[in-house]
């Protein structure tokens, strides 16, 4: 190779791009001389970024970060010979981003703000169009080889942590309930005994405990989130618990050491307070008994939530074995007057008993889903369009001629309209399931109580 | 601005990076004229790539793909005014990706692929080095922007995706495994006596069904893998299949055809095949029921697969409320000689009874995993490290004076060592967990059977 020729360093596909030795040195050279510069607008632009912000501090910054940029700069671009190493480190740090949740693109975002400080400085100091050239292929090269690395490692640690964060709450869901409502009751109620009693002594108040620090305010920040993730319920505590520490204690306090009629006024606060929370604890209890399973409640066919998961496994599973699958989407024809003529419950008995009906007909290996209201995913493992559509038929004509019992022995008909689609083979989901959405809707178009098969028109 | 100048796009901390009309223009058509070449390259190195062949094939990239690239390539590089627009596409790009699971560093590799070859044509093609530095810093400031939207949306998904697929996993776990495996059996048993069945029958064999068709096959295929995963049992009723249906059947049929004594021999081995089959499921289901629970089987504390998740909130909660918490980690000193001289089952009811006393000194509150053989970890909500050697010292003091029954009756003394550390304020939780296992191992080596804190010399 000749050191004047032009070099571009190959794409990170073949392992770390290197370049001419002279590129190296001289890109080290300058991130080396403008890396105090290059550090503080990194860490000034990133602590602007509100995403950014929440798991960076200026103390942080200063103690702990400045120093591992100035080595990752001298790492990514040197051109030693331990190719290996160098990968070695840019994985783990990809895998620290990973275990500290600092988000990907936030990363991506930053290196591009390097990279164009970088580029910056390279076109005020490097004169020769093909050394510029090639030390701004090299910038990008090596930065997206780290970049490339790290992300590898960072997806696969999310992956996991996302797997065993949902795992513990399903785990803390899944404990037993009733006994951990039962024992936040007591814990509450014991609290305010605490408060309670010496407010018969004489004397002074002695110091009273806030409920923030009681073992009930202590469970609240650390377990009660997990269960209840996200419940509007926990907000409303949480204004509760501050109410009651900031606000009704101090002037307990103060009404018992004057002496004044203000103390029953505060007392009936007090009541008022912790009455309701117990109460929105109940009742976020009682909401997540049912949600959990997996299942919807009303009809106990799949949760929509593992749509996508069965979908992909099902893709993965016709492209390695060759396999064909087929889905159904049904819909209940006019549902909307059951619900309207009848009543909200015998709409519920009816799709409890559509569902009924439904799974006699498919097979225990088959996943059905509740899509939509009085809507039906069903999906068909190793079965084509033409195996499909026969049992799409069966189907229809069963719901058609079932009576269903909807309430006092009063027994109605109903219909319904399916699309059919078999798998084509496209990696994405979503397009099945449009497919076998606009045969249902053709159906639908076309007079409802039949089938149609997607691509087809209604017969 | 003045067009001869040079023009630095922003990064895209700040939006979509623009640059001179002329430079875009020029960048979309060099783009353009070299889109076949480049689309080729690009999909002829991704398909030799393992992970990324393995979910794009030939048919796939011609049929789809390759149109795709090429419309990326330009919305890419085109500097129209709506960037709102062109950022919802590449936002959906990394939705579709993350339905599709391709994963992000393959589309990182495949840019930087794509960037190589594009810089190699500029270099070429552009002869001012103005413009040639503008192009390239532009082409990559472009690339980076996409990438990093992508990433975003890719790595919502994909988490999404990883938490929903968990769920289902314990969700498939958690259905009653016992009637599952009483179905799985019988589907077994009916196959077998489909096939056993019409061998007494006179004249030819009537068609065999596959076992792999059957019921129990379909399961098997569809939903086994879900509760078993990566079990190597999976792997041996695989093979199990395949010999049944691919040498014993045929066997069997030409025998039967055949009138030939080899017919005892081939249902000789069916009979071990299915019997070794049944053997392996009821296992499988065995180990299942206990795994799953998400506490180690044995003492019962939280199963260290956890610890990240709780590490995690316990550090987000400490940062975001300034409340200290702490950690203990454990170990029961000279373990191994329980296990040596009283046997394993021994070693094990001793473990049971440390855990007794340990969840009899901390609070409902705090959290338990087992750590190691030995070995426990355990946080301490809202404690000062102060506060945490109390209680450690405590609980050393508890376990040294507890007689822990073995076997019949017989009692033997333990002594535990501690170290303490209190969280610092560093957001990666390896490092806390370090520091208490240095004081650890500095409690050992100065004797055993006493605390002590991080960052402190053993008393």
């Amino acid at each position: 190779m000749q050191d004047d020729d032009v070099t571009i360093p190959l794409p990170y596909w073949y392992g770390r791009p290197d370049t001419r030795s002279e590129i190296s040195a001289l890109v080290v050279s300058l991130a080396e001389s403008n890396a105090p510069r290059l550090v503080r607008v990194f860490y000034d632009t990133l602590l602007l970024d509100i995403d950014a912000a929440s798991f960076l501090d200026h103390e942080i910054v200063e103690t702990r970060l400045v120093g591992s940029l100035e080595k990752w700069l001298r790492d990514v671009f040197q051109n030693n010979d331990d190719a290996e190493t160098a990968t070695a480190y840019q994985r783990k740090i990809g895998e620290v981003h990973a275990r500290i949740k600092v988000p990907l693109h936030i990363v991506m975002k930053a290196a591009a703000l390097l990279k164009a400080e970088l580029s910056i400085i390279f076109l005020k100091e490097i004169e020769a169009r093909e050394t510029l050239a090639e030390a701004l292929i090299f910038l990008n090269a090596r930065m997206d080889w780290s970049l490339g690395i790290m992300s590898e490692a960072y997806m696969l640690g999310s992956v996991r942590r996302a797997q065993a964060d949902e795992a513990f709450r399903l785990f803390a869901v899944g404990q037993d309930v009733s006994i951990e409502k039962e024992a936040q009751h007591a814990a509450l109620m014991d609290w305010l005994q605490s408060i309670l009693f010496p407010l018969f002594d004489d004397g002074p108040q002695t110091e009273m405990m806030p409920l923030g620090k009681s073992p009930f305010g202590i469970w609240f920040r650390h377990h009660a989130d997990l269960v209840f993730q996200n419940s509007p319920g926990l907000e409303a505590i949480r204004d509760n618990l501050h109410e009651i520490d900031d606000e009704i204690l101090p002037r307990i306090k103060k009404a018992k050491q004057s002496d004044s009629g203000d103390l029953r006024v505060q007392l009936g606060k007090l009541r008022a307070l912790v009455d309701e929370t117990k109460h929105i604890i109940a009742s976020m209890f009682q909401s997540v008994a049912g949600i959990e399973s997996g299942r919807d409640p009303l009809t106990r066919t799949l949760n929509r939530r593992f749509l996508p998961t069965i979908m992909s496994r099902e893709i993965a599973i016709s492209l390695r074995t060759k396999a064909p699958f087929s889905i159904l989407m049904l819909d209940i024809d006019h549902f909307k007057t059951i619900n309207d003529q009848w009543g909200h419950s015998a709409g519920d008995n009816a799709l409890r008993q559509v569902v009924e009906v439904i799974l006699n007909a498919i097979r225990f290996n088959d996943f059905i889903f509740r899509y939509g209201g009085e809507e039906f995913l069903i999906v068909l493992v190793e079965t084509t369009a033409g195996e499909a559509l026969q049992n799409a038929e069966r189907l229809r004509e069963k719901l058609a001629s079932h009576q269903l019992v909807i309430s006092d022995g009063q027994t109605i008909n109903i219909t319904a309209s399916i699309g059919v689609a078999e798998y084509d083979g496209h990696p994405d989901y979503v397009q099945l399931i449009d497919a076998a959405d606009q045969a249902l809707y053709s159906a639908k178009r076309s007079g409802r109580n039949r089938t149609v098969i997607a691509g087809k028109k209604a017969a």
